[in-house]
């Protein structure tokens, strides 16, 4: 079974338990909070459909890793809803916090309803993230599942304290090197870390494979964002097509961008005069490749992406089963396409 | 032992608790995030001290049920904790979704922070408390541990249902007289109705007896509510001291408004010309006393109350020990130094 097999399977069963989850916990005498997540999650309202919903790649990663880790992948659905519950939390949330009209396309949550309601809203997806995960008695002793709620919240104060740093950044000129990893560490490498170790724990297996799974997924996200970090300055759709969506525009603190205030140089200079325009973006692009940040971003997303694949050779080498063998080629099929891709 | 014996040893246990909880959870590297937290909870800031505190009546209440329920004190710390971290989240969450300013007489967290951070800091204390919960690992079986987060997160969806009535009344110029108590239900019955249970729950008693306790709580804070209602308009800051602080100005949907407003009378035609001026306050209180909205408000807190000290009396009654007695005989005094207040 190739990736794609198993998302034919797997994508239509999150998309259902989720659903399903959010209709049984939301009485129905509140059809305009339920209207909130159903729009928000992509189900229903204008523009509702599969680009509205995202690639639910995190709950993938939980449904793949149980498999690959000896589990069954149905068992482990309320652990998947759980960290898209969360994701999507942290998106309502973000959203407001950065003051961003525009979600996956459609107006956001706030934009509709309001930033008190859509506060709100994410908190009631933060409750749901804990409720879904709850859902694991039905397979998983007490003990196991205290531990999934564990590693859910030692996620939800990473995933703060990263959202804390990243803000608290915006109002800096300068920044040190080091400022860079414990900010994406929270805002997107713990939570697939999450799914990773969540998965592996779903299916049953004790804590010394579980740290191989969340070392994978740990990988997976700091490979992931470094590369959304080259890709928004250097992608094609950063450099050539509309260079108001560089992420020079938008002044955010990316690994080029840190990693050029560290080195002082022509870009730094430009950098503390203010605002980039999108004229400028491309000449900008240059100086950084100049400065050799071009190339180094590159190499570091590389190095990570190569520590992403060979923990998971590490934590899918005692799969025994053709099942788990299969689970964990498609995992590799994954981690590659996410880690190869050009957008 | 009274009820300020008891709240000598407590309330000093429940500071230190949840100081020491905060600042192991949160790493130094973190220091303004932590100092958002430490301020909010009173503790550090400009305007430190009791009054910033707050009267952390539900950790209380927690402690004191557990006493009751024939637990120890003590053992009870971490849901303690919890219910005051949840319910200080949702402050933080509250001011900026009404745009107060102010909390306990001091600058709100967003005010001293900008909103997007007073959000996360809300975020964080939120998930702090299904942290602190779990603490209860150490004294209760993981069964019970889940049960105790499972009444956590009923809670929290009971919550933020409650907070969305709230906001959803707001624009809404008439309402029904059922509108009120699902909204009061979730914003202020269902913490203190988690309080009651977490506390029996922790003295490790069976689901019939964690019912009546739930009962009570749920009945205390019904009648708390409905008395804070009641002073809103009648109290003696409401009416006589400054009538700017009076629930008429803030356009609150209290039980009065929402029953004066079913009545359909002079009150109701007044309502639906527009915002009420402070000077208007006193005709206003005496036109709903002639339409009989004071006595109706009154009776109904005083049938909550009689409905809570009842419950209070059912759960304790099969107390054998002096430490259950006693702390049985301290919930009552705490009732009604809840339910016989005068501000």
């Amino acid at each position: 079974m190739a990736l794609k097999d198993y998302m034919q399977v797997m994508q239509p069963a999150i998309e259902t338990d989720l659903q399903q989850f959010i209709n049984q916990s939301i009485p129905a005498e509140y059809p305009e909070l339920r209207a909130m997540l159903t729009y928000h999650m992509g189900w229903e309202g204008e523009g509702a459909g599969p680009e509205a919903q995202g690639k639910r790649i995190r709950p993938l990663l939980v449904l793949l890793c149980a498999e690959a880790a000896g589990g069954n992948w149905r068992s482990a659905l309320p652990a998947a809803a759980a960290v898209e519950l969360l994701h999507n939390f942290s998106l309502i949330h973000d959203d407001i916090q950065d003051n961003s009209p525009l979600r996956r396309n459609r107006p956001a949550v706030w934009v509709k309803w309001g930033a008190a309601q859509a506060i709100n809203a994410g908190d009631v997806l933060f409750t749901l993230a804990f409720v879904s995960l709850q859902r694991l008695s039905v397979t998983l002793p007490p003990q196991n599942v205290l531990l999934a709620n564990q590693i859910l919240q030692n996620t939800c104060l990473r995933l703060t304290q990263g959202q804390y740093l990243d803000m608290s950044y915006e109002s800096r000129s300068t920044l040190p090197l080091d400022a860079y990893w414990p900010m994406i560490g929270g805002k997107t490498s713990a939570l697939l870390s999450c799914c990773c170790e969540l998965g592996a724990l779903s299916a049953g297996v004790g804590e010394g494979q579980r740290a191989i799974f969340r070392e994978y997924g740990s990988s997976l996200g700091l490979a992931f964002q470094v590369l959304d970090d080259w890709l928004g300055i250097w992608g094609d759709v950063a450099l050539t097509g509309k260079s108001a969506e560089s992420d020079l525009v938008s002044g955010k603190k990316t690994l080029p961008v840190i990693t050029a205030l560290s080195k002082d140089g022509p870009f730094a200079r430009r950098w503390a005069l203010g605002k980039i325009a999108s004229q400028e973006v491309p000449a900008l692009a240059q100086m950084l490749e100049e400065e050799g940040i071009y190339a180094y971003t590159l190499e570091t997303a590389e190095n990570l992406t190569t520590q992403a694949v060979e923990a998971l050779q590490q934590a899918t080498r005692a799969c025994s089963s053709d099942g788990q063998v299969n689970a964990a080629q498609a995992l590799q099929e994954l981690t590659h396409s996410l880690l190869r891709r050009k957008h």
